[in-house]
């Protein structure tokens, strides 16, 4: 792992942590309530041929929101939504409640375009369901747990990915002053439609210190975990990404009268990119994965040599050093096929995030709870971005990931088995049980105390 | 040239003609005349930022129909419209012209999206000026000498190009029952508008032996004569063209989750797929030119592993083995690549035209023509298709190319030197003298004879 890994601070090395947990397995999660909320949550922005649109901040996003928040306070816990959006779950307030840090555990609730049940839901929902287990058990733990659905995490409709948590953790710097969603509509009146307060996104940050530990539950939406009939995954690192956009200029001409030797040929050229960007990973080795999804080219008519293509080049590895090295032998690769086919071709934009390790304390504690509930497990990295790479700027993080059937995600046959969503809502409720410090039951219900919210 | 090409019946062997030319070179087309009337065309369909858009059949088209028709009346010729919606202007009878058969001279009116001003709209008012200048010189050609104006050519909007060549020379069973636009609109109605009649195409087929011979002038729409500063261009054969529709489908995945090893790219497969295209011409030299100047990706997301990619390869020669040749190379290159990158590929379309060679008599004449007119040309073949190609079903065909600035069509630049534009009319009009048998002028101007066609 390289040095700038390391000096990334998410990995606390202060958290306080008794792996010990002497609860008996029989403090576990609803599974029926979990699976039947995961159902339920399906039919909000469900299309005719299955698939589920709620991009974030669209109506189905505010649907689905509505059946969080309601779901959470028929359970007798407090639902509130703060400046940037994001919902938050709490259990009502107990004595000392205030003073406590907070474990946060959650994912997000939006998706992308036609995408499934899982990615982000589940999260949320096991995180929903952990609260409310803690809440009826009537156990203090030292942490207080918190449940989060993240905003617009995909940044599907508004491209502002991450956005929920980068205002929790304070990188309002890194955000666009008035974002506008693709219509070129600003972000202002549907979040507040959503509960937010684009003016006040200042009052939705945490300081350091405040999260003790924040960890998210996700289906892996990689192969791996079900290629070794592994349920449980524990997430070493958060991959880092570098999105660049490459624009490939040529010169247009008629496909039937322009000689070959005279032409500038942008699709020419672009397929050489595309090459190039997969020989990164694939021949030379050198960072883990290498994609170029999108691909729109110009004019692009049968009859006409294109004149300008663009092209999105998606590089991932789980190593800072790696990944910079990659993105250099790819610029490199740019000049050459530049010169050699006569075209300019330029990086227009990039969007970059660097590799985030989770807190090995954390890595530990899941581990000895999947131990503890006789599940398999096994240690793989996060191919994916998750806001717990953001969460990271604040406090230690911890991932863990279920198997994707046929490693599926982003499209509607996403799914995973019912018990191994269910063995990863258990190894949630055992490894947050563990972090919070929670080792003797309260006397009384929360429901004997008043209501401190009825004041 | 392949025995297949020798054996397309178009250079018909039994063209009488008579090179010869005795008229003095003041019998001539009026340069200012035929500029003005381009130079009004092109307001007809004009966008903001210049570009020119008639589709064929749009309501710019038939805007640029009228204009030609009242030009035609207004010179004392008499336009009509055939059931395919092609404009035939001819000269007012005269005593014996039904008998005569027929030199056709032309191009198109409509253009594709965003065009210039010259792509069909030169040939055909160079057509008219030709027939005018006949008219108003009282000569009583052999030939009769009729303008025509085909409808949609380019198949901008109704996708079937050479739409009004092909009725006329008798292609109707290669035609659409009910044609479509790309918005799924039939085409009856606007061909009405034009003047056309679905219902009586047969009434718009020309017998073959009707028409002596068929004349093109045309842009040549690449830079072959730019480069060699040469102002007339003689074709020798209109190049055969190839367009595979070729799908390529894969495995869709999550670009960061999904391991190299895994994946079914179909992006990367696609762009194996163009770089063969481009070697089949650039280094396997295989055929004259192959373009891949569409590409769609599906889902086209940075972050997803593509699905599927269509894209179209277009192959053209001017000899039709090698055409064969090249397409055969194509097929297997693509067998190869489905193999190496475990995708599926298939040619799911495939248009195809033969290479067609103008008639030997025609070049002759043109190039005679050129000589007498102390014009420097050369022999080169078309690139493009053209309504030419189709007439030579019925008819001999020759074709006069000028100078492209920059080598530029189907672009709002597309533009050509006046003084070029100047010279290629006048080859036109003395290549058409000559076909027409033309060697003494009539005793009196067509105006004083009386009007046949009234009645």
């Amino acid at each position: 792992m390289s040095s700038t890994v390391v000096q990334h601070g998410t990995a606390s090395p202060d958290l306080p942590l008794d792996l010990s947990l002497d609860l008996p397995l029989d403090l576990a999660v609803n599974t029926d309530r979990l699976i039947r909320r995961i159902e339920e949550l399906a039919w909000i922005g469900r299309g005719a041929t299955g698939g589920i649109t709620r991009e974030g901040f669209s109506a189905a996003d505010r649907q689905a929101r509505s059946y969080l928040m309601d779901q959470a306070a028929a359970a007798g816990l407090v639902p509130s939504v703060d400046a940037a959006g994001n919902i938050l779950i709490r259990r009502r307030r107990a004595p000392g409640a205030g003073h406590r840090k907070v474990l946060l555990m959650g994912s997000h609730l939006d998706t992308v375009v036609q995408a499934g049940r899982l990615d982000g839901a589940y999260g949320v929902l096991a995180a929903l369901e952990v609260v409310q287990v803690v809440a009826e058990s009537g156990l203090d733990p030292r942490h207080e747990p918190v449940a989060v659905a993240f905003a617009n995490e995909e940044g599907a409709l508004f491209p502002q990915p991450f956005w929920g948590s980068m205002v929790l953790a304070g990188r309002l710097a890194d955000l666009p002053l008035e974002p506008l969603d693709h219509h070129g509509r600003p972000l202002r009146e549907p979040l507040s439609l959503a509960g937010g307060d684009l003016g006040a996104l200042g009052s939705a940050v945490w300081p350091a210190g405040s999260v003790a530990a924040y960890l998210e539950l996700h289906v892996e939406q990689g192969p791996v975990l079900e290629r070794s009939a592994t349920p449980i995954g524990i997430v070493d690192v958060i991959t880092g990404r570098a999105v660049l956009t490459v624009e490939v200029r040529g010169v247009a001409g008629h496909a039937g009268t322009t000689p070959m030797d005279g032409r500038r040929d942008a699709v020419a050229a672009a397929a050489r990119v595309a090459l190039a960007a997969e020989s990164i990973s694939r021949e030379q080795g050198i960072c883990r994965v290498t994609t170029v999804g999108q691909l729109d080219v110009h004019p692009n008519s049968p009859n006409t040599i294109a004149d300008c293509v663009r092209l999105t080049a998606d590089l991932r590895d789980t190593d800072a050093a790696r990944m910079q090295h990659a993105e250099d032998a790819f610029r490199d690769a740019l000049r050459q096929i530049a010169e050699q086919t006569g075209t300019a071709i330029d990086v227009v934009a990039r969007t970059r995030s660097r590799p985030v390790p989770a807190a090995a304390a954390l890595r530990t504690a899941i581990e000895a709870s999947a131990q503890e509930l006789g599940l398999p497990h096994q240690v793989l990295p996060s191919g994916a971005g998750h806001d717990a790479q953001v969460v990271a700027d604040i406090a230690p993080i911890g991932m863990i990931f279920v198997p994707s059937i046929g490693g599926l995600s982003h499209v509607p046959e996403e799914d995973t088995k019912p018990e191994d969503l269910a063995a990863g809502a258990q190894v949630l409720l055992r490894t947050a049980l563990r972090i919070a410090g929670t080792r003797a039951p309260r006397p009384c219900a929360p429901s004997q105390f008043p209501d401190p919210n009825r004041q």
